[in-house]
């Protein structure tokens, strides 16, 4: 990315490289969702009759031909179209000429990429839903396998009380499944029409339908007024990178466990083959390679959500370019989610718990022992406390 | 804080500081929750025959009188204390002797302070929800009092389309009352009954009803497995805190605005005096603070959220003294907050825009026009475009 | 600190609690400091004839009275004063009239505050280098005492190569010896004089000398041009975060080991029980609470550099009032470091490595044996690596 | 990226594609340094008498081929070669055999990519420093050019004293300089020498000299002991982008500096033609693009400097895989910040102050007028800032 810079390109380059930079590449993934904005935004504009039936015919079916090259590759958003709104409606006007030209009609690149971005983000989120979902189905899975797995339970990181494999998988479990919830929850920012709002101001003197655009792209509402759309620009995406994080943090949390959980020390879980790594000079290691790689991208998943939240701070009130900037940490941390979600299922399927290394500290029972006398003799539970303690502390 | 250092104070006394520092008094705070949460847990024991009917009245009795004084201010949770739970339990022996040893049975201060943080958090954030809706009622107060001031509509930062203070107003109310939703949203997480959990592991031996707790301190659910509690730890909060950071982020960009408007430059509004301030050097300053300083807090929230975020990040599954720290900027982040959302009426009241100083640019009808032309002559958008655009060139 | 809202405050009380609010507080730190640079301030213009001997002589005989009563306590910055140059100088006119009022010739607030803060900067910045140091000398005091007590080495968390604990210990006094020269290296940032650049535009009509205070203030240089200074605001204090943060980072990286290191399954070190603490309802534990918050605390420590970072972020340059925030971060994470850099070298000291439990698997040798091949057999060893792979194969 | 998942590819490459995923590319800047690295790591074994001078001359004139074919684009580090020095060893062994293999004793990958990223960032470093110096001289150039332009000097974004254009640019060139230096001083913490370490305990069995390593890759320090290496993955990187951060902030506020300037309401200065840009639908607009993405680019810049922090935060000791994910938002920062540096430079070159535009406030000379009582009547400050302050309130 730094060559255009090496090799002194002339002036008028770097600018473009500077301003549509990566971001002409990450516009590649919009361009289906914007063909499908396009598309309503044109039926609206011949609803209102801003478009003859001709040219709406026109246009539906040169974007539907243009969305079918991009899908098999043909094209792609290059930098010298700037960015994937700009691509699609030159390709446009180069196939059906002035008919292309009559689209922009009611609508600037604001509420048009905005557009595009929430239709991807509705499927987006869904997929990392139904991902969250397959791994909580293969915790389950593993917490059925191992039935009656003992295993200790730790607070601070010591021995406290008697747990099981299924206690321990049905913890994550659970707290995956909320997280598929947190995500499913964002649906409310993400489900309303930018359509009609323009640069962010309306469309004067041209009287257009925004609840048409909400109808055909399946939005549960339209932004009023047309000046949130923009204020609003970079919200629901934090929201889905909150979502994220969190999730990535369960999974990242997961993983230390199993990390641990496969030290020799421990020595609790043998690790599946395949998602273990060697190592260049000590021949005899099996890493976690990709346990500690889920780890480390719940970082990478924090840092997503702040530079996010960084880009829209303090800005005035209206679109501002900054905003663009959004996009590469929302799409990166969409990826590496969907990824590690994809990786987890079959490695937790590999999973096997070494039920002969695993070994309860006898103290781990005193709880139960104090709760025991307190039932039986009716006791408080603090004496029970002091009576177990005084028992213990002398075999330390 | 760092007095007992400097002074050289003895080691027990330094561990304590380090251990239970500022934790202590943020304990305060929930000492009214905590006594809900342990009074709920008490008529569960005797419900569930491990309580006599006379102990839960002693207990009951004991907890109202001290959570009592407490409002009265007749006690604060000391540093000897440790946390806010071991004072409670150490009033109520103090007062009611062996019978307070027997609440702690089936618990453990791990879903304790859990409890009570999460009572506490469902109403601070229906205070939070409130407040912002009581700011974007002042900013539809503020709409209708200016009902047709023009303003220029912005991007770039740069006049753009002709607007209204109404639709300026109004694209910040809309979205602070998304944020005043988004706020109660966090209730799914908020609204989980922890209690039953104890240390994180159950409670051998010991018949508990989770139900019992759950309907009488009327959350909406019981967090099942109990491994799924600890877990959790941070999530709720994170939540709330994220949703703090966005509703911070728009005011701190309507702040933003109005730090521009009243400059000598723009001139659009007239801050109300009371919330500027002078200088110490230059006689004729009035300086916008409150908003500055309402800006500079849309950072401070951030951090909160990413310092909640980064606390709980890979920590293995199970409690760790290290979630404590959570609290702090939890508690920070929603004083902040509500401050905010309480000084922001009356600056907004008053709040005049300066009708004879807002200059729209001529040039600023320029997309109306074009849009005219389409409407009028039926031209393709892109052509009027042109053509406009020729008009407007030379009186660059 | 909501009181004043629960009650329903007057409008002036609640916005001086808004701007003055907890900074006062922070203020009274920087007494000691303002009154140095007050003194040093008021030489200057002496020395340039601004101000009469006998003023001089009465400010600095005043100053030293006021900066004695607040060192013994007799008075604080009150939320009255807003901030504590205020208080300053008003104690000041209190106590000699008209000549404290002539104090402020030259200077403003906005470079009085920094003067102040710098010099607290320099002390605060050697006691924390200091204070590194000391730890970097108690891990070494460990390593001396465990001479040759064998330890894994690990890499991915599994045993990899033979180590030792003095190595253990060795490579984090090395890089805690690095962090203190870190903390060292920030003088560069911090020592620059910022006096008499009021405002942040100089002092028109009156020809000050920046080079005076300089000196007697033992800045290393002048800050240049004026508007550099306020331009400049956080950058220094970012700097010092940084540095504590990466100090936070390495220690509590050295708290995750030993908390690994003292779980019943590891079982390699034994902690001072002094800086252990119980469980509520687990008698026999012996949690390392200590080691927790300070691994805790190293997330505190990024969120109050991030926090510093976002408060300056984007603004115009000029002062602006947003930067009185960074105050909170900067002190907050300061004190979290030296409580930390305090509390560890006596748990160091009780720190006792279990060699008994100590168990290096045999594989661990296996790159040794690698080279022991290369060098006996002349072999590469890439060729070495797979004989040596080869024999331990079958034992897995 | 995610066309693997999408495509339901066999598990190998998946696990293949998530642990070397986007890193094989990143390492492609790293293999000049790598063969820099192992030319010196060849010629110490040899020196050391562990590889023969045939051997070694065979390496080494490989090495330097295959250096040339990947500068020249002959190769490239592929997914399948899992990461750079995987790569550089195949083709080594592919062209030499049996000496190539020879080349690996004595080092780890551990070590071998932490001296190719230092080599890196010791000139990555040296280009950003002299790229910020760049910007400091166009900022100087400025200075001159508008010798006399006034301009207001803010304090709240209020016009507070009369300042100047070569001020303004004044204080954005010291400040820039001082980011030049801060780069510089992260030459500490880069210039350490990891060779030797090998997976971070040595090479036992193997006389290597870290020494003749140091020397011939002219670091400044061996770092010592072997364990601190591993541990202090990710600080040089932190501190880098740390000062990177710093220097985008100072980039970011100065272009919100000029965003605000070249706002209508201003209209201070005129941006170049060739760095603004057009809208889709106002036809009238020149946007400053390039300097709100600088602005946007400093959140980006905090952002990966959190993401570095974030990954390393927590770990125990010894090398984890996580941090290789330390070097994406490493090179992330660094190519972003230089592309701002290289477009700043023509940018400034083209901005023009609009001094006809440029209106001080009679007010702003208030200060000056307090200053000149002072001097003329020898009257206290207070009571000259008073007496201005008198003459200016009837006029508000």
């Amino acid at each position: 990315m730094t060559r255009l810079w090496d090799k002194g390109a002339p002036l008028d380059e770097r600018v473009l490289q500077y301003t549509a930079g990566e971001d002409h590449a990450l516009d590649d993934r919009l361009v289906k969702y914007d063909v499908q904005a396009s598309s309503a935004h044109a039926e609206m504009l011949a609803q209102c009759r801003l478009l003859s039936a001709e040219d709406l015919a026109r246009i539906r079916a040169a974007l539907l031909e243009i969305a079918a090259l991009h899908e098999r590759g043909a094209w792609r958003v290059r930098l010298e179209d700037e960015d994937g709104q700009t691509a699609l409606e030159n390709l446009l006007v180069e196939r059906i000429g002035e008919a292309g030209g009559r689209l922009h009609a009611g609508r600037s690149r604001n509420d048009q990429v905005l557009a595009a971005l929430r239709l991807y983000l509705r499927d987006a989120v869904e997929q990392l839903r139904a991902g969250a979902v397959t791994v909580a189905d293969a915790l389950d899975a593993l917490a059925r396998r191992e039935g009656d797995t003992p295993l200790p339970g730790y607070t601070h990181l010591q021995q406290a009380m008697p747990s099981t494999v299924p206690l321990w998988a049905g913890g994550f479990s659970a707290e995956i499944r909320d997280d598929a919830e947190g995500l499913s929850s964002t649906h409310r920012r993400v489900s309303k029409n930018p359509l009609g709002s323009a640069a962010g101001y309306g469309t004067p003197n041209l009287a257009v339908s925004r609840e048409e655009t909400r109808k055909r792209l399946d939005f549960a509402t339209t932004q009023e007024p047309v000046t949130a759309v923009q204020l609003s620009r970079g919200k629901a995406e934090a929201q889905v990178l909150f979502e994220i994080a969190l999730l990535m943090q369960d999974l990242g949390r997961l993983a230390s466990d199993l990390i641990l959980y496969c030290t020799q020390e421990f020595a609790f879980v043998e690790l599946p083959e395949a998602f273990t790594t060697g190592s260049s000079i000590m021949p005899q290691k099996r890493n976690p390679d990709v346990f500690e790689l889920i780890r480390g991208r719940s970082a990478t998943a924090q840092a997503c959500l702040m530079e996010a939240l960084g880009v829209a701070a303090k800005l005035p009130s209206g679109y501002h370019r900054d905003l663009q900037l959004i996009k590469a940490p929302l799409f990166r941390a969409i990826d590496l989610c969907l990824q590690t979600l994809d990786i987890l299922p079959p490695a937790l399927a590999g999973v096997r718990f070494r039920r002969e290394h695993i070994k309860l500290d006898p103290s781990i029972h005193a709880a139960a022992e104090a709760n025991a006398l307190v039932v039986k003799e009716g006791i408080p539970f603090r004496e029970a406390y002091r009576r177990v303690a005084a028992k213990l502390t002398p075999t330390k």
